[in-house]
């Protein structure tokens, strides 16, 4: 592995540094050719690197900042108060070439709105997009966009996000020619928004890419598509929608106080005998995985969930480790001129 | 319970007759106060009532007609061509009040579409709706509205979906003072489209009614509101999610060819142990309950899935009988007046 630095806006999430840096100790450990910047508030930083060994701390670097994008400022808003704080110092640092990559757990839309400006889109790319990887129930992996970034979406949008996600889908899921399907509420050509079925059109005239048709909402687990491409707020609703739905039922599987003897027993029992099943429910539950990349921009930049836990911000940095050693931007880009 | 006589299209859903005429068969045996109008092809209609009581075939009078509307005809040409079609039919005998309410699995936009020009919407209502039950893990339910009438919706029509749903809820889920949320992609009031934000305003400003504010797609489950407000595209997206989620997910209780001894007796003593939770599970799989209802219209009429199994047709059955007995245009006019 190539060496690596990243910059990490710690302050972002629902907890801030109490589980990113834990998460960053996590990573270096994880990967001791990474170095990471940490930008936030020092003094509730520096407790928490306390207990660090003296080969960790040497690949830590702190920038101290005190203000912070907070989640329910709008986008408008937090651009104009953005400078100075640990987000836009972050991108900044990988704006002058100091990191090659970013994570944040903070503001998606602040995220977004500041990675276009000091990043910028690659050329020709009219919007990045938030893409993720979603288990299938076999055991598989797919890809699926836009996951909030753009509420509405023409159909040169979505036919963009198509090549971005099979690019995507074939660096990171190692796939040639990925299945592309488009989300919508029905299989028929008629259903849906006009630009979604503007949107088939074009992909269907593509043949460098591997258009299959509509995807509906129920066979998301299913793998009928490598790549799941939809407008940000459709996909926002659906991805979510689908984490809710596997926490809840996994919560079946954890033990309950009010449980008898027998039922912690059985219920790993069960863990046991459906092992592969359970593995692949396991890598739906969201706190088992985490990080959707802003896709289209000139650098990598993951997006962790708010509510990540250690292992899940430190596995979203890992991800951006990945993607900036595969040079994802850069195949993009040259992709982009083959389609 | 009262008499009631319901107009049924036959021949509508993946299946047809093979599926629809036991169940309506077996409605009339779960409801003594019932009769049935079959619109369909009595070629195929005749065989399958064969075995039937006598008492049963009092109760049914099938209506011979040749034409179906298919689910792939776009919702002009379907309307065009919908004369002498079954769905047309049934629809046409709810409109001279020969039946008190219909049920079709066909052809969703078709069935939209005719119940508007045929019945009509109730007087002040701009835009009828589907509208569903949803469980929620605790072992209640929500109700979930729109779920692909309209693709696009203006605040004004979420407004009114949140006053249908409200009325809904009271009257089918005997709840006072209804919780409504409506389905974002954020909690935050700057979230989702301009039109969801400008819903959230006119609700906030109703005393009339119970707005709690922005519900997130992984919460769909947790009883956070009890009408789940969204336009027709997003609660597609999300209800079928959701279902495709758990039918997966159940998948792993259910035995398999290639599993050893122990694996179907370790399923079924988890279901044993957990039955609660399970009977929960049970009730959020698709194939056991079924029926969108399309409301704000002056008749009940019921969508079944397409996919319904003789059960779950059954079920749609018996719930246009629960409504149209409930009287719930009615109740639905006294409402809108009410707020």
């Amino acid at each position: 592995m190539t060496r690596l630095t990243l910059a990490l806006d710690v302050m972002g999430g629902d907890i801030g540094p109490r589980i990113t840096i834990p998460a960053s100790i996590l990573a270096l450990e994880n990967d001791p050719e990474l170095s990471l910047i940490l930008f936030g508030d020092s003094q509730q930083i520096s407790p928490l690197l306390n207990n660090c060994s003296q080969s960790i701390l040497e690949r830590i670097q702190v920038q101290h900042c005190s203000s912070v994008i907070e989640n329910n400022q709008g986008i408008s808003y937090a651009l104009r108060h953005s400078k100075g704080t640990s987000m836009r110092l972050a991108l900044e640092s990988v704006q002058r070439g100091e990191a090659q990559g970013c994570v944040s757990a903070g503001n998606t839309a602040a995220l977004m709105g500041l990675s276009k400006i000091l990043l910028q889109p690659l050329q020709g790319i009219a919007r990045p997009a938030l893409i993720s990887l979603i288990p299938t129930i076999d055991g598989e992996k797919s890809v699926m966009l836009d996951l909030g970034a753009n509420i509405e979406c023409s159909a040169e949008n979505l036919y963009q996000f198509a090549i971005m996600g099979a690019i995507f889908a074939e660096a990171r899921l190692n796939l040639v020619y990925p299945k592309i399907g488009l989300l919508n509420i029905g299989i028929e050509e008629i259903k849906g928004h006009q630009s979604i079925r503007d949107a088939a059109n074009l992909l269907q005239k593509s043949t460098a890419l591997n258009y299959v048709g509509f995807i509906e909402g129920d066979v998301l687990l299913n793998g009928k598509a490598d790549v799941i491409v939809s407008d940000g707020f459709a996909g926002n609703i659906a991805l979510k929608t689908l984490e809710g739905a596997v926490r809840n039922l996994l919560s079946l599987f954890k033990d309950k106080a009010n449980l008898r003897f027998i039922k912690p027993i059985l219920a790993w029992l069960f863990r046991f005998v459906f092992k592969q099943r359970y593995k692949c429910l396991k890598r739906i539950n969201p706190d088992e995985y985490n990080g959707a990349s802003l896709i289209g921009l000139k650098a990598v930049v993951v997006k962790s969930h708010g509510s990540a836990n250690v292992n899940a911000f430190a596995h979203a940095i890992a991800d951006v480790a990945f993607q900036a050693r595969q040079q994802l931007p850069e195949k993009i880009l040259a992709g982009l001129a083959r389609y």
